[in-house]
């Protein structure tokens, strides 16, 4: 057994809220559970987000309450606010992540908030679950850390500043994500240990995007920096609603392949993953399915020379 | 202006050979020196093996005397044995890259040889070359370097025997290949580093595949052990009729916006060469074309920070 690296699948929130038609709840629930009972041990499985903004996300409570009866599954759901956060947690959710973005542009666009206002609320939401029953834990990611669509290069200290801020309010996990996949991987590098250097072990994960090409150049850089977390989605589903020209994230079979041929252990059972494109593919018929492990199928030599 | 890495476009060879309709000779032309006026500085354009066998490769004397017309453009030919190198200097060709096998079974699929066969074929071509009026290199590619289609594991052992036959042989330059796109990041970093230690300099290039999708991680880890040189070709055309499963070249786009990005150097002007793929699709209007830069455009930070 390999060192172990846990990736986070995003395809149920990240990636369906950009589809042009709607995933069937009873759909997604089964195409979660598919992938949990390939091993994938965390997923992000929607957003609690007003349903005028993402019609795709309307049904996230009841797939929080689905997804929570699966054994062993780690439930995420994306939280824009404190109200979000407390509907999630009455949903059962184990986990909330709350986008921070590090640019004015795209914070102002997506969030309608300023970076630090959406600190604050990140230190509101911390203070609110540390006064529930049940434990949840709160990890704060901040988007557009490696640059945006709107407003160009993010400088690495403003990233530095909302990550410590984050860590400074509270978040159980800060995650650096490249919003709309410009990133190159000595940048990865940089912008990794500038922010470990600032905060240490609260940096937990790396969301990146495929936008360029770049994004397993970019995990593997992250991977070399120490990152064990990674965010990715089935098929690379995805995208950004306010980042024009963003892409899917990177795809979970591909990185898994990577991963598990470089001697890591992901807890994944890479074929039964793969079989879970059919029922993404049977909600989602007009939907493009990326992945290259799925178009070439798995080599003569994986886990061979293992 | 950054450390220089050098790209050689092989669309027109190996990208070629696996196409299903053939590229008109002009067309063809027009598109090399396309990609020579976006500054790229080597190009492999074509093979000289029986047209029987390839016949998208029937017009490579053509070729190669149209393209060594192309002011500071270096123009190399694949030949498989002394016969095509005698061609392909005949027809002025700068470097003659010959595919060596490391693996038994691509070795009798591909070349009807065993590898050390081939290893001595190498230096007929090298005393031969050695004797002519004119200088022509002799670069020498380790085919199925990190797997094989056929064989499986390749051991790490054979690929340095190989290589260092090669070295011991005479080849000016011995390259890598993933023939068949089975590598992953920690082997290119293993196995550069054990045939450096063999062969010291001799080893220049990886000629890398993204049939598993991890193509740039792969050129990645050879950047960071030090190779400066990579093959790849527009669009990410290619494969090896041999070695089935086997898809396209890493992209040349993606790989030249990475390397840009991260401040080494190539010469070549991005946008230029992304209005490249227009020739390549008029030449072959039924063939997929990849790369994710074309598709998401450079973006606002791409240069912006240098």
């Amino acid at each position: 057994m390999g060192e172990s690296v846990i990736v986070c699948e995003v395809g149920p929130r990240d990636g369906l809220q950009m589809a042009k038609t709607r995933m069937p709840t009873e759909v997604k629930l089964r195409w979660i559970a598919a992938m949990a009972a390939a091993g994938v041990p965390e997923i992000e499985v929607g957003s609690f987000v007003p349903a005028r903004v993402i019609p795709q996300m309307a049904d996230t409570d009841q797939i929080v309450r689905g997804a929570v009866a699966i054994p062993g599954l780690t439930v995420v759901a994306l939280v824009p606010n404190l109200r979000g956060a407390q509907a999630a947690y009455a949903a059962g959710a184990h986990r909330v992540s709350v986008p921070v973005s590090v640019s004015e542009g795209h914070s102002r666009s997506n969030l309608n908030r300023m970076p630090a206002e959406q600190v604050a609320e990140v230190r509101r939401i911390v203070e609110w679950a540390r006064g529930q029953p049940r434990r949840v834990e709160v990890e704060a990611a901040c988007s557009t850390a490696f640059g945006c669509s709107i407003d160009g290069v993010v400088p690495e200290r403003k990233v530095v500043e909302v990550a410590a801020g984050l860590a400074e309010a509270g978040a159980d996990e800060v995650a650096l994500a490249d919003t709309v996949g410009y990133a190159h991987p000595a940048q990865i590098r940089s912008v990794v240990r500038a922010v470990r250097a600032a905060i240490g072990d609260k940096l937990t994960g790396l969301h990146l995007h495929d936008t360029m090409g770049l994004g397993l150049a970019n995990a593997l850089a992250g991977l070399e920096e120490g990152v064990r977390n990674f965010d990715a989605s089935l098929a690379g589903l995805g995208g950004c609603p306010y980042a024009p020209g963003a892409s899917g994230n990177i795809v979970t079979e591909d990185l898994v392949f990577m991963l598990e041929s470089m001697g890591f252990s992901t807890g994944i059972d890479l074929q039964k993953l793969l079989a879970a494109r059919d029922l993404l593919h049977a909600g989602l018929p007009a939907e493009p399915m990326y992945g290259q492990t799925a178009k070439a199928g798995l080599p003569k030599t994986f886990r061979a020379a293992a």
